[in-house]
C-alpha cells in the first residue's frame, strides 16, 4: 500500500462497513465510490461477532460478497482482520477476555477494543480468525494491505495480566534482587522476596490517579509491559499474516501522540505506519504537522498512511463543529506534505444507530451525492487523481531533529515532583512549533535514531537518558553537531533512578554546567530571560516559567540569566563549546518570542534555510524522490496570502507554469501542489 | 383526595413522623396542627422496619396509636405503605434486595429508596406488608389516599435487573434478530446471538459516563425497562390495595422532570398525581410553574397534590437559605394556580438527628407555635379555609400545548453529539418561558395525547419520531394547527436510529425543508438570527446558539436568515404552509428577545391573549369550574406592583369586591386571588 | 527525647534511611553529619520487609550495623518501630492485612500506611516485631526515643473493620435499643434489631460523598472507631515498649489539623507529642503556628518535636517551589517559639528512586556539602548549638484560650445543611488568627481542659455541646470569665442528636439569647455587622457570610445588629452578663476587619497585652521556664522591620545585649532570639 508497486497514486478513500447495510445499498455505494474518485476501502473492522456465529462455526458469506463486490469494482481493499471488538458470545463463554479497570472493576461485554491483551481466549481465537481470514481471501489480489485489529490502545489490569507482567519483569530482570534494586525498593519497605509477590500498579495497589503512582519503577515496568502485550496482539496476527500472504503488507491504525503504546517500539513490526488524524477544529496546523512528523519518524522518513480522518464533524467531542468549507482539502494535503501517500476517511457511509451515527461520513444520512461534503470529497478525489504517483514515496530532507521517547514521557509524567504542569509533549511542541512557522523541515526521531545527519538535534526535557546515549549526544557534539536540551534533563536512567553526583548527570560534562535546584513556579508566576549583550540577535527579556534549573557554569557561557527572585543573574540558558560543536541549555520553559528567536539564530548559524518562505499561517514542505521534488504550500488563514516563488514551478493541480518570482495569490484555506522545474 | 367527595377544601398539611417521637408530643401537635389548620397529614412513609421486625411479625400497636389520634382530631390520612426503604434485618438476610450500583458495586444496607425492583424478596415481602396495611386500616374512613413507596428513582444494576431486562427484552423484540436490528448491532461487532449475552449497560459495559454510552439502542431500552421495572413495583402494591380498598385513591409522590422515570406513562396507574416540589431559593418562577404544569399534564389536565414543599429550608442543597418572608404562601399559591388540590409540607415536626434535621419544618426544634414559619403556615391555613371548595376541581383552559416526552429526553442526552450542551429540558423552558411571561396558559402534553384542542402546539427538539406522530403532526397542522419544532428534529425512530432520506425525517414534507448538516457552536460562540424585512413584528438581529442546522427550502417560506459563518444568508427559521396550517422551523437556540417576540407573534396571530395583563414578574392563571373561575394573581418581584383589573372580581382572601379597572397595590411576594362575578 | 535529662540542646537531625544506600556512603553521612552538628536521627520508619524476610526470620544485620556506626558517631536515635508499611510477602499470604477504601474496593500490595488496623495478621506480626526489635536494641543508650509506626491514618471499611465496630458499638451502647435511640433510627426506617445488621457507613451505605452521610450518627461513630482502631494499634506496640525498654519515651508523628485521628484522645497514650510540618510556600504563618498550638495543646502545653520539615522542597504539591533563602530557618524557629524542642528534616540524604526522589533533603543528589540547602542547614545547626539547653522546656504562658474539638469537627461537616462552605478548622483560624496578629499567646484546648486559668475562652462554632460541657462553661463564666461563642452552636449532643427547646440549647440559658433561624449566604453573599453606637471601639460596619443565626435576646444586650434582608436590625453580636463574667454571641461569620477589633477589644478589656508589639508581619513569642525567658522574634516579611525592645535583653545569636527601647533593624526573614537579662 505504501511504496508498493500495486500502487500508482495516492489511494483515496476509507473505512467502508457494507455489513451494516441491506445489500442494494451497496451498488449505490459502488455509484458514489465512483464519483467522488474512491479507489480503496477498509472493512471487516469489526466484523468478528458477525463471521463467527460461535466457537467452531466460521461464516464469511457476507464478506465474501463484500469482496467481490469490491474486485468486480476495481475498488483496492485494506482488510481489517476484525479482532478489535472480540464476540459477546465468546465474553459471556470465556470472560477472561474481558478487561479489568484501573480502578479494579472487571468490565462486562461492551464498546470495542475491549479485550485483555494477556487473555489466553482472545490469543486462541484471534489467531484462528485471522488464519481463516487470510486463507480465505490470499488470492484477491486487490488487497494492498492488512489492517490489523484497530487503534490498539487502553490497558488492563486483571489477574492474567498480572501473571504475565511477572513473567515480563523475570525476563527482564532476571533475579529479584536486582529487580528490588532497579525499583529502589528499599523505599518504603517495598522489598520483594519473590516475583509473585508483585501486583499490578494501579489504583488499588501504588496509584492515587492514573498519573500519579507512589513507585514510578513498577508504574513505567507497568506501562512497558502493556504496550509489550498488545504489540505481542500484534505480532502473533502478523506473523500468521506473513507467513500465508506473504506479499501484502501490513499494518495497523496508529493515534499520533498517543501515550500508551511506544510507537517507536511497535514501529519495527508494520510494513508502513497508518495513522487516524482526528485534531479538533480549534488544533493548530503545527500541531496536527507535528503528529504527523512523529508517524513519518517511527519508520525512519518512509511515506505513511493516513488511514482515518473525518470528512466534516466527528461526534465525540463537547461540540461537533463542522470542518469550514475546505478545510477537510487543506488537511488532507497537510497530511501528504508530511510524507502521506493516501488519504483517507472514516466513514464512507454515515451508519444509522449506535454512537457514530452522527460522525462525519462521505455518504450522509440523505443518502445521496447532493452534500458540500461529498462534493468537497470528490472534488479532491480528482486532484488526487491529477497528482498522480509524483508524490508517491516522496521523503522529507531535515537538517533539524527532535528527539522524543516514549520512556521518558512516561517517567517525566508518573514523576512526583516538581511541577504537574510540565508535559514532555508541550515543551516538545514549544520547539517544533518554532521550527515548523519557519518552514524548516524536522525529523522526529527516537533515541535509537543516527544523529549524524542532522545539523541541530533537540531534545527537549531529556529527563531520562537510556545507556549508552550520552556517548551517542557527545560523539555528535565533538563532530560539530549543535544539540539543544532544556531543563529537568540528565536526572535519571531508565529506571526513572537519578544519577547521583550532579544533575544533569551523564550530560553534566558534555553541557558544561551543573544544575543544583530546580524552582517550580506556579501557574502564573514567571520569572524572566535576559539575554546577554553579546548575543545580538537574541536581544531582549522574556518570560520564563514552568520550571527554573538553578544552574552553575562549568565551563559553559552565559546566554542569558534570570532577571528575577534569589536566584537572580545566575544563568538561564547557556552554551558550551565541545570539541568542534554545541551544546546548549535551556533551563527554563521560555515563551514563544524567545523561542522564536532562538530557533532562528540556531538555523541561520547552521546555514539551514526556510522552504520557498516563512511567512505567518503559511506552511511549506517539500517532498524529494529520486529527481522530483514537490512543494506544498498551504494558507491556513482566513486570508488570501501572497507566495511570492523562489524559482520556477509547474502548480500540478492549475496545470500551469510559474515564473521564479512569480507572486500567487493563495485563497483561504488554498493550496499550492508544486512541481520543481 | 382529588376530585374526591370527601374532601371540600384545599387539603392542608403534610408528612408527619410521629414514631420518630415518644407520646407526649403527639398531644402538642395535636394542639399545633388545630392553631395552624393542619387537616391531612402522610404518615407511616419509613416505617417498614417498625412495623415488622422480623419475616414473621408484623406489629402495627404504634401506627394504630397514630391512626386513632388522627381520627379522633378529624385529621385526614395519606397512608403510606411504607415500603421505601426496606428494614436492615432484610438486607442482611437477603441481599438481593441491595442495589448494584451504575459502576457496578454491590450496595450495602443504607439510605432509603434502596430497594432492587427487581428482588424477589422486595417483591415478596412489599406485597406482604401491603396486605396486611390494607386490611388492617381499611375502615378508617379519614384516609384519603394511599402514598405507595416514596419518590421512586434511580436505578439498579444487579445480576436479578440484567436476567429481568433479558425477559423484558424479549417480550419486546420477540426475535434476537429483531433486536440486533433495532440496535443496529453490526456495529462494532455487537451481534447477539441469543439474549443470554445481553449484559446492563453501565460504567463496565457500554457506558463512559452516566449520559454517555456507545450504544443508544441498549441504553436507551435499560432506562425505559429501569422505569418499568419501577412501575410494576408500584402497580404490584396498587392492584392490591384496589381490591382491598376499592373506594380509597392510590398515587405516589413524583418529582417533577425526574429523568430516569417516564411519569407520562405512570400516570394511567395513579388515580392522581402528586408531587414534590423541591426548588432553591434561586429557581425562577416560571421553572416551577413547569414543573406544576407537567404535573397537571400527565393525567390530562386533571387537579393534582403539592405532596412535599419546604415550610423554609431544605438541608440538602450547597446553601440552604431561608424561604424569605412571603415566599412559602406565595409558591403554594402558585401551585393550586397550576392545578393544586391541595397543599402540603415536608415535614410537620423537624426531626432530631440524621440528615434531615435541618430540613425545615412547620415546628421548628423549639417546639413551640412562636417562630415565623409557623406564624405564616398558620395564616395560610386561615386562607385556605376562606377559600374554601372554590378553586376545587378548577382546570387550566389552554390553547397552546408543549409537547413533552421522555423517550426523547433520554435519547438526546444519550446521542454521542453534536453538543454535550443540548439538555431537552433546557430547550422547553425556553418556549415555555416566554408563553408563562405573557400569562398565557400552557398545557405540557404527551406524543400520545390529542392535539386538535390546541391552536399552536410547540415541540422543541423533536428528535425522536416515534410511530404514527408525523401523521398525527400532518392531521394537526391540516386541519389549521400552528406547529412549532426546532433545530435537531426528526432524526431517530424510536430506537434511535436515524430515519434515512434527510433530515428532519418523517417531518420534512410537513416543515418543507431539508437539513443537511447541523453545525455544533461551542460555548460563547453564537451566529446570528437575521429577520426578514417581511415579519415586522419579529425584526432584528439576535443572538443564535448551541446548534445551527443547515437548511434547504422546500417549500417553506424563510422568516429569517444566519448572519454569519460559511452557512451566511442560508435559512435559519422557517414557516411552511402545509394545508390549513403553518409549520415553523426554529433551526437554532435563540436568545429570550427574539424567542419572545416570536412566540407574542404567534399568539396574536391565533388571538389567544394574557389573562388579565403581561407583566413582568406577575404570574396569573385561571382555574375554571362548571359557572366559577376563579383567578390568581402572584407578585414574584421584591416591589410593589399596580395591577389593573380588565372585568369585576371578587377578592377572596379580603372578601372584598373590585371593580373593572380598579388598580390594585400588590405587595411584594403578595398574591390575589379573584372570583369572577 | 523531650524533658529528657539525656538531651541537653535542641536536637536536630531527621530522618535517615541508610539501608537504601551502598555502606560506603554511610561514612560519608557520618561526615556530612557531623559538619552540619547534625545530632539525631530517624531511623528504621519503613524497614519491616527488610528486617523480616518471611514468616519466621528476623534478620537485623543491617540494622545493627546502622546503629553502632551511630553510637559510635554520637548521633542520637529515634528509632522507628517500622510497622508503617507491611511486606509484600505479609499482603500476599494474609490479605486480611489489606485495606477496603471508602468505596468499597479490597486494596492490594503497595504505598503505606497501608495496613487494616483491625487486621489480625498486622496486630500479630507487629507485635512480634515490636517484640524483637526492643530486645534487641533496649541497651543502645543513644536512642532517645521510640518511634511507632508513621503518620498514622486513612481508613478502612472491610470485613474485619465492620465486625469490630459492632464490638465497639456494643461496648458502647450495650443494647441495641440504646444505639437506636442516639442513632434516632427511626428515621428513614433505620430500626437495628441486631448488632449483626450494622454495616461500615461509607460510599455504599449511608455516603454519597466522603464528607456527606444521610446518617450521622453511624457516621460519627465510625469516624471514633476507627480513630481508636488505629490507637489501640499505637497502644499494642506501646506497651510491648514501655515493658522491655520502660526509661525510653515512645511518641509517633502527628500532622498538625489531621482530621481523622482524635489527637486529644492519643495524646495521652504519648510520652511527647511529635509532628511533621509541611506548609506550602505560601501558606501563612498564622496557619502554621495555629498548628504549633494545637501540637503543643495536645498535651496541655508541654513542649512537643518537630519530627519532620523539608529543607526545601516537597514533591507532592502540584507545584513544587523551593523554599526562599532563610524560610527554612525561619519556620525552624517558629516551630520552636512555639514549643517545639527539636528540629528535625525529612530527609538527611535524597533517595535514588521512587516518589520522594525529588523531596527536599540535607543532602542532595549532588552528594556533598557544596549546595545553598546544606549551608543554610549547617547554619542552623551552628546556632541550635549557641542556643544550648535555654528554652528546653521552656512554656508558653497564655491568657487566652481557643476550645478545639475532633467530634464537634466531625459532626460539623457530617451535617447535612445549613451551608457546604462551613469547615470548622476555617472558623478557628479566624480568630486564632487575630490573636497572632497581635502576638498575644494563645492555648489551643480540648473541652476536657479546665478553662479557669485562661481570661478569655473562644469557642467558635461549639455545635456539638458534649454532656458537662455546659456546667463547665458555666462555671467558668460565672467566676469571670470571658467567653465567646458563634453562630451553630449548641446545635446538637455527642451523638449528633438536636437540644430540643430552642437554640443554642443548653447554652441558651448562658448566652441569654434564643436563635429562631439560621440562614446559609451563598458564596459571594453578603449580609452587614453594623454596630452599636455604645461600642465604640468596635464602631464600624463590616461583612458578614456563610450563616447569619436570626437571634432573639433573653437578657443579653445587643453589641451589633444585622444591615440587611428581612432580619435587618435583629441582633448580630451579643454580649451576655452572666454572673461575673461575659458571654459574647457571634451570631455570623465575620470579616477579619471587625475580628481584630473585636478580639483587640476583649483583650485590652482584660488586661492582656502583646508580647514586645504587635506588629504586621512580625510574630513574637515567648518561652519561659523557672526563672529564664526567651523571646523569638520572627520577620515574616519580605522587607527589613523596625524593632524596639520594651526591655533591656540579651541577643542569643549574636552574643550582645541590647538596651530597653533599642531599635534593632530585623532582615526580611530574619529571626532574633532574645533571653530577658
Amino acid at each position: 500500500m505504501i511504496e508498493d508497486k500495486k500502487v500508482s497514486k495516492i489511494l483515496y478513500g476509507g473505512d467502508y462497513n457494507p455489513t451494516q447495510w441491506p445489500e442494494e445499498i451497496w451498488q449505490e455505494d459502488m455509484r458514489l465510490f465512483s464519483l467522488a474518485k474512491v479507489d480503496v476501502v477498509s472493512i471487516n473492522i469489526f466484523d468478528w461477532a458477525l463471521n463467527q456465529p460461535d466457537e467452531e462455526t466460521y461464516d464469511f458469506s457476507i464478506l465474501d460478497k463484500v469482496m467481490d463486490l469490491l474486485r468486480k469494482n476495481n475498488i483496492k481493499v485494506c482488510l481489517g482482520t476484525g479482532t478489535a471488538a472480540h464476540p459477546a458470545w465468546m465474553a459471556k463463554k470465556y470472560p477472561d477476555i474481558l478487561r479489568v479497570e484501573f480502578n479494579g472493576m472487571k468490565r462486562k461485554f461492551g464498546g470495542r477494543h475491549n479485550s485483555c491483551p494477556n487473555s489466553p481466549t482472545f490469543k486462541k481465537y484471534a489467531s484462528e480468525m485471522v488464519k481463516h481470514l487470510s486463507l480465505r481471501y490470499k488470492d484477491y489480489n486487490n488487497i494492498v494491505a492488512w489492517h490489523v485489529s484497530n487503534e490498539y490502545g487502553g490497558a488492563c489490569y486483571c489477574e492474567n495480566c498480572e501473571k504475565q507482567f511477572r513473567v515480563w519483569l523475570k525476563r527482564k530482570y532476571k533475579t529479584i534482587e536486582r529487580l528490588n534494586e532497579a525499583w529502589n525498593t528499599r523505599f518504603w519497605g517495598h522489598t520483594f522476596y519473590s516475583f509473585d509477590e508483585i501486583v499490578v500498579p494501579n489504583l488499588l495497589s501504588e496509584h492515587f490517579e492514573v498519573e500519579r503512582t507512589m513507585f514510578q519503577g513498577i508504574s513505567l515496568d507497568y506501562a512497558r509491559f502493556n504496550s509489550d502485550s498488545m504489540l505481542e496482539n500484534f505480532i502473533t496476527e502478523r506473523n500468521i499474516l506473513k507467513k500465508i500472504t506473504p506479499n501484502i503488507q501490513i499494518t495497523t491504525n496508529f493515534m499520533g501522540f498517543y501515550k500508551p503504546l511506544d510507537y517507536f517500539k511497535w514501529a519495527k513490526y508494520l510494513d508502513f505506519i497508518a495513522w487516524d488524524n482526528y485534531p479538533s477544529n480549534d488544533t493548530s496546523y503545527e500541531k496536527i504537522a507535528m503528529s504527523h512528523d512523529l508517524m513519518r519518524g517511527l519508520k525512519g522518513g518512509k511515506p505513511f498512511a493516513l488511514m482515518e480522518q473525518t470528512p466534516s464533524v466527528t461526534n465525540w467531542l463537547p461540540y461537533n463543529a463542522l470542518k469550514r468549507p475546505g478545510v477537510m482539502r487543506l488537511w488532507s494535503y497537510e497530511a501528504v506534505a508530511h510524507g502521506s501517500d493516501t488519504v483517507m476517511f472514516f466513514q464512507m457511509r454515515r451508519t444509522i444507530g449506535a454512537c457514530e451515527k452522527f460522525h462525519g461520513a462521505l455518504i450522509d444520512h440523505v443518502g445521496n451525492e447532493n452534500t458540500r461534503v461529498f462534493r468537497e470529497c470528490s472534488k479532491l478525489g480528482e486532484e488526487l487523481q491529477l497528482i498522480g504517483d509524483k508524490v508517491l514515496g516522496g521523503r522529507i530532507e531535515a537538517k533539524v531533529a527532535i528527539v522524543f521517547d516514549w520512556d521518558n514521557w512516561w517517567a517525566i509524567e508518573y514523576s512526583a515532583g516538581p511541577s504537574l504542569d510540565l508535559k514532555y509533549v508541550d515543551e516538545v511542541f514549544k520547539y517544533y512549533k518554532e521550527l515548523m512557522d519557519l518552514n524548516i523541515p524536522v525529523d522526529i526521531i527516537s533515541t535509537d535514531d543516527v544523529l549524524d545527519k542532522y545539523e541541530v538535534v533537540i531534545a527537549p526535557v531529556l529527563y531520562m537518558i537510556k545507556k549508552g546515549y550520552k556517548d551517542k549526544l557527545e560523539d555528535y557534539v565533538a563532530k560539530g553537531g549543535t544539540f539543544v536540551t532544556t531543563f529537568f534533563s540528565g536526572i535519571v536512567n531508565e529506571n526513572d533512578k537519578v544519577k547521583l553526583g550532579g544533575y544533569p548527570g551523564d550530560i553534566r560534562k558534555l553541557m558544561g554546567i551543573w544544575v543544583e535546584e530546580i524552582d517550580a513556579l506556579p501557574k502564573g508566576v514567571f520569572n524572566e530571560i535576559v539575554v546577554e549583550e553579546k548575543f545580538k540577535e537574541l536581544k531582549g527579556s522574556y518570560k520564563a516559567e514552568l520550571l527554573c534549573d538553578i544552574i552553575h557554569l562549568e565551563g559553559a557561557e552565559m546566554v542569558a540569566r534570570y532577571g528575577k527572585d534569589f536566584y537572580k543573574d545566575t544563568p538561564c540558558i547557556t552554551k558550551n563549546k565541545f570539541k568542534e560543536g554545541e551544546a546548549w541549555y535551556v533551563a527554563t520553559s521560555c515563551e514563544d518570542t524567545f523561542l522564536s528567536k532562538f530557533i532562528n539564530y540556531l538555523c541561520v548559524k547552521k546555514n539551514i534555510k526556510p522552504i520557498l518562505c516563512a511567512q505567518k499561517d503559511i506552511e511549506v514542505t517539500r517532498r524529494v524522490k529520486e529527481d522530483r521534488e514537490i512543494t506544498f504550500v498551504l494558507n491556513h488563514s482566513e486570508e488570501i496570502k501572497n507566495i511570492v516563488l523562489d524559482k520556477k514551478y509547474k502548480d500540478i493541480l492549475k496545470d500551469e507554469i510559474y515564473k521564479k518570482e512569480s507572486e500567487i495569490k493563495l485563497n483561504a484555506k488554498g493550496v499550492l501542489v508544486l512541481e520543481s522545474i
